[in-house]
């Protein structure tokens, strides 16, 4: 199968880091083939504008959707955006690796996702949630969060971790199709021992590798 | 009263353009003080690392949080993170004025917060909700959504705004102690006449005359 792990962390010797090399070694002893957008190694840029797009279609008046419904048609989208584009295309099963901040993926990624999924290329009026473009793909967050696992339960500090990841899994993966498969979470790896990390990552591997017979969670019930 | 507007879209015409030069015109009027964060004009860089930093605690090992510890003490921030930290800290009311793009911020409005929202200067382990550093400020989102209102009732398309809202108003704004305010919702612009953008304007408008005595909406009931 195709996969592409996204990661979006500025330091590569963090638990992110370990959980995407993870990620990659097993899934390439597997026979799987793996592609990665290394946001902050390959300098992403996150600022979605005008430098989305090599053509214009309005040059009064920055309408980002007309710009992308545009692009669609003339194959107008800058380059880097057009790698990004053609390697979710590509993948069966997209993995994001990101560490929890403030609720939600760093804004490096965020930017990734406002610049890349694109109106006309990645979605339409009548292609979204089980009509996405991208039906039969699945994705997968995995994620490192700062707070213990308690702290992510409905009575918890910060409240139901599915509540707070769900404008991520509803608002853009199911909304393009994809198939969410349960996140897989490292809570707290900071208070972890090494011993503790090495059991995390091997846990994260074993999942992997059985990966493609996981049933996707059901839109919207959780 | 001292207000901070900020500012996330690429397009001054837009509908959120326009909601902005409201506010600072019925602000002032009112005889406010208003400073504002215009993240797109100020090409504001949303990637957050080492350069939200003029100080390095750990040259060897990038951990965010204790950079910023550290940071705090020696006044170690980049001098557009200072800057920003500075008007957050100084204002009584914060108001966000962003389209809602894949159920929540842009990317520059959510790397802005990841690189000024700095454990030490704007929360710690004992500062937060209830105890957070901001007590006292009030904020508001004011959004523009794709949509139309009957998209985001909980058995609309997108399911509940507030849901949709909750890691932001919850994980981001009273998190560090702010009271939210219900927030300013313009849905659909672009199927709006222009009589009815106006009217949009103008209700925003008398909304701001008496911001000071709306009552905050309840930590996590909604």
């Amino acid at each position: 199968m195709k996969i592409l792990i996204v990661l979006a962390h500025p330091e590569m010797q963090s638990m992110n880091g370990a959980m995407f090399k993870q990620a990659i070694k097993t899934l390439e002893e597997e026979g799987h083939e793996v592609k990665v957008s290394d946001l902050y190694r390959e300098e992403f840029n996150p600022v979605s504008g005008r430098n989305n797009f090599k053509t214009t279609y309005d040059a009064a008046f920055f309408k980002q959707q007309l710009e992308e419904l545009h692009a669609t048609k003339v194959a107008g989208f800058a380059d880097d955006i057009e790698t990004e584009q053609q390697k979710v295309e590509w993948c069966d099963l997209m993995i994001w690796q990101f560490p929890l901040w403030w609720f939600t993926v760093p804004g490096i990624l965020k930017g990734w996702v406002d610049r890349v999924f694109a109106m006309g290329r990645f979605y339409g009026n009548d292609n979204i949630y089980e009509a996405g473009m991208f039906k039969g793909k699945k994705a997968i967050l995995s994620l490192t969060a700062g707070a213990v696992e308690s702290a992510y339960l409905k009575d918890g500090l910060h409240g139901d971790l599915y509540g707070v990841l769900r404008p991520l899994h509803r608002g853009i993966l199911q909304f393009t199709g994809f198939e969410v498969l349960r996140p897989q979470v490292v809570y707290a790896p900071v208070r972890q021992t090494a011993v503790q990390r090495e059991q995390e990552l091997a846990q994260w591997g074993e999942r992997l590798k059985h990966i493609f017979t996981e049933q996707a969670m059901p839109i919207d019930t959780y």
